[in-house]
C-alpha cells in the first residue's frame, strides 16, 4: 500500500516534530531534575531519544519511510529510493516539523517558543565527529534496509542512543535537527553560529556514504551452493 | 483463536492491574532509594513502566488486544476494531484493574490501600502535553497495528518510557491510569482535582487521532509496480 | 530438532548458572561502584539481569526451553509441556546451576565461595509480592509461548527488569534463585531463614497460575470469519 | 547474496572501528560527565556498548557475519562457518579496525591518538572471568545462530551490556578489543602488561566452547511426532 505524497509529507512533519519534542523536551526535563549531574541528564536524554526513534520508525516507517532527516532523504534519493521531485517536500516538512517540535517542547515546559542557543559546539573534533556519526547512521540504515527492514527502527534507535555517548558532538547527524536545536537555549541546544559547519559535515558524510554503498553494490558474487 | 468477552475482560483487568503496579510500585521504590535525586527516580520509573508494557502487551495482546486504556478502547471502537457493545465491559475492567493494581502496590510497600494524592499537576502546559502524549500514543498503536502488529508492544513500551521524559506532565495518556493514580499519594500520584482536565485532554486527543486516521485511509494510492 | 535429556539438563545447569552470575555478580559490582546510592545500584542490577535473560533465553530456549526456574518447570509439566519423568533432572540441574553461578560470581569478585546472607526479606507484604511476581512471570511466559514464542525472551527479560522495581521483594520469582542467593551475603542476598516463605509463595503462585490457564483454555470461541 | 572477501574485510574493519569508538568514546564521555560516580559511568558505558552492538550486527551481519572479534572468527572457522583461508584477513582487519576506532575516539575527544593505559586489570579472578565471559559470548552466538539468526544482534548486545556488570573484568571477551584498549589510557583501558593473559583466556574459552558445541551436535534425537 502506497500513500500519497501529501500524506507522506504530513507524516514526515509529524514524526520529525515528535522526534524534536523527545530530544529537546527530555533534555529540559532531565537537566531540571538531575541536580547538576550531567551524566545522569545525558543518560535520560539518550534513552528517551533512542526509545522515541524506535516507536516513531516502527509506527510511521511503513507510510513515509520515516526519514525525519534531510541527510537520509538525500541519500535515499541518490540511491533511487525516493523520486527527486519529492525531495523538496520531504525536506521542507522535516525542517518545519523540527521547529514545530521544538516550539511544542518549549510551550510544554513554560519556555519561550524559540530562543537562540548559547551552547557552544565547535572545533575540528566535534565537526569530524558529526561526519562520522552521520556516516554511521546512514550505514546502519542502509545495512538494515537491505536485509532486515523490520528491524531498522531498533537499529536506528540503538545507534543514536549509543552515539550520544561516543561522539564528542553527542551526535546530531541530522540537518533539520541542527537548525531547530539552534532555536532552543536548553540542554540540547547548539549556537546558531556553530550550525553551518555541523550541517556541512553531515551532508559530506551522506555523499561519502552513498559512494561507499555504490562500491558495495558491485562487490557481490554469485551465491555459492 | 478468539476468546470469550468474559475472558478478555479478565485479561484487561489483570493487565491494567499489573500496569498500575508497575507505574506506582516502581515510583515508590525508586523514590525511596534515590536519596532525593528525582532524575534517577524518574529514570527507574520510566524504564520499569516501559519494560512492563513490553511484557504485558506481548503476553496479553493476542487475547484481549491489551488495551489497558479507555482511550485506546474508544479509538478502537470508533475504527470498528471492537464492538461498541463490548466497550463498557472493557472500560469498567480497566478502571477496576487500575484501582486494584494501585491497591496491590500500596499493600506490597506497606502503605494505605488508597490515599488521595497531593501531587499538583495542572496548567495549560501540562494539559496540552496530555493531549499531545495521548495523540502520539494512539498514532504509534495505529501505525504499528496496521503493518507490524507483532512489534506494537515494543513501540508502545518505548514510546511511554520516552514520553515520561519529554512531556511536562510525564505522560499519563490513559484515563484509567489518571483515576487510579489520584488515589495514590506517592511519586506517581496526581491530585484528584487535577484529574478531570487530564482525562478531557486525553479523550479529545483520541477523537482527534481517529479523525486523522480516517483522513489517512483515503490517502492511499494504487500500489506502483 | 530435539535434544537428549542429558544435553538439555546441561543447558539448564549452564543457563541457570549464568543467570545467577548476572544477578549476584552485577549486584556486587553495582554496590561497590554506586557510592551508597541504592537506586543506582538497583538500576544496574535490574538492567543487567533483564539483559542477561534476553540473551540466555534467545540462545538456549530452542534447546531446553530455557526454564532456569523450578516454578516454570513445574507449571510446564502440569500443562503437559514436559514429561514428569524429566522434571527431577531439570530441577536438580537448576538448583545445582544456581549454586554454581553464585560460587563463580563470588570467586570472580574475590569473595568466599558461599557465605550466608544477612539481608532480611520477610513479612506479609514481601511474601505476597513474591506470589504476585511469580504469577505474573508465569502469565507472561504462557501468553507469549502460546502465540509469539520467539518474543518470550524479550517479554521475560523486560518483566523481570521491571519487577525488580515494582515488587517490594524485588521479585525473586524462582525457587532455585532463592536457595542460591541465600548463600550470598551481598547486594542480592536473602537470609536463609526467609527463604522457605518465599519459595512457598512461588509454588502457590505456580499452582494458581496453572488453574487460571486451564480456565482460559475453555474460554475460546470458534474463530469469527 | 554473497559479498567478496574484499568487501567483507572492509565491513569487519569498519564495524570493529565503530565498536571500539563506542566502547572507548562512551567511556571517555561518561567519565568526564559522571562527577566521580563510577557506577553511573559504567551504566552509560554498558548501555552505549550494548546498543552499538545491536545496531552494528543488525546492519552488517548480513554482509560479513559481523564478527568484529578474532575469537568469534576462530570459533566460526573451527565449525566450518568461514574458510580458514579467509581467517587471516578477517583478524587483520579486526585488529586494524579496533586501533582505528580507538584513534578516532581519541581524536574526537581531543586526546593523543594512542597512549598506553595504566588501568590495571589482572589476577586469577579477572582472568577467569574473561574465560567465562568469552565462553558465554560464543554460546550465545552459537545458540542464536542455530535457530534465531535474526535475533543474534539483540542477544549479543544484551549479553555484553550485562556482562560489563557481572564479570569482574567488565568482560572484554575479544582479543582485538584488548589490544586496542591497551592503547587508550582512559576509562575503558587495560595495561599492555595485562593484555596477554586476557587474550590467552579468551582463546582458551573459544576452544572450549567449540568442543562443547561439537558434543551438543551429537546429542540430538530424531524429532518426536
Amino acid at each position: 500500500m502506497k500513500f500519497t505524497l501529501r500524506s507522506r509529507a504530513v507524516v514526515e512533519f509529524g514524526g520529525t516534530a515528535f522526534l524534536l519534542m523527545a530530544v529537546v523536551g527530555s533534555g529540559i526535563m532531565a537537566e531540571r531534575l538531575a541536580a547538576g549531574n550531567v551524566a545522569l541528564a545525558l543518560l535520560a536524554n539518550s534513552i528517551a531519544t533512542g526509545a522515541a526513534l524506535v516507536a516513531l520508525i516502527l509506527a510511521l516507517g511503513p507510510i513515509s519511510g520515516a526519514h525525519f532527516n534531510p541527510a537520509v532523504t538525500l541519500a535515499d534519493a541518490m540511491q533511487g529510493g525516493i523520486a527527486w521531485s519529492e525531495v523538496p517536500f520531504y525536506i521542507a516538512m522535516q525542517i518545519g516539523g523540527a521547529f514545530g517540535g521544538v516550539a511544542a517542547a518549549h510551550l510544554m515546559f513554560g519556555l519561550p517558543i524559540f530562543f537562540a542557543s548559547h551552547h557552544a559546539r565547535s572545533g575540528k573534533a566535534q565537526i569530524g565527529s558529526e561526519f562520522i556519526a552521520t556516516f554511521g547512521l546512514l550505514a546502519v540504515i542502509w545495512g538494515c534496509a537491505r536485509a532486515r527492514s523490520s528491524f531498522v527502527s531498533f537499529a536506528v534507535g540503538a545507534y543514536i542512543a549509543a552515539a550520544y555517548w561516543f561522539m564528542s558532538s553527542t551526535s546530531f547527524a541530522n540537518p533539520a535537527v541542527v537548525l531547530a536545536r539552534a532555536a532552543s537555549d536548553t540542554f540540547a541546544g547548539i549556537r546558531p553560529v556553530d550550525a553551518p559547519a555541523f550541517i556541512a559535515a553531515q551532508l559530506a558524510a551522506a555523499l561519502t556514504a552513498v559512494v561507499c554503498f555504490r562500491w558495495f553494490a558491485g562487490e557481490t558474487t554469485e551465491p555459492k551452493l
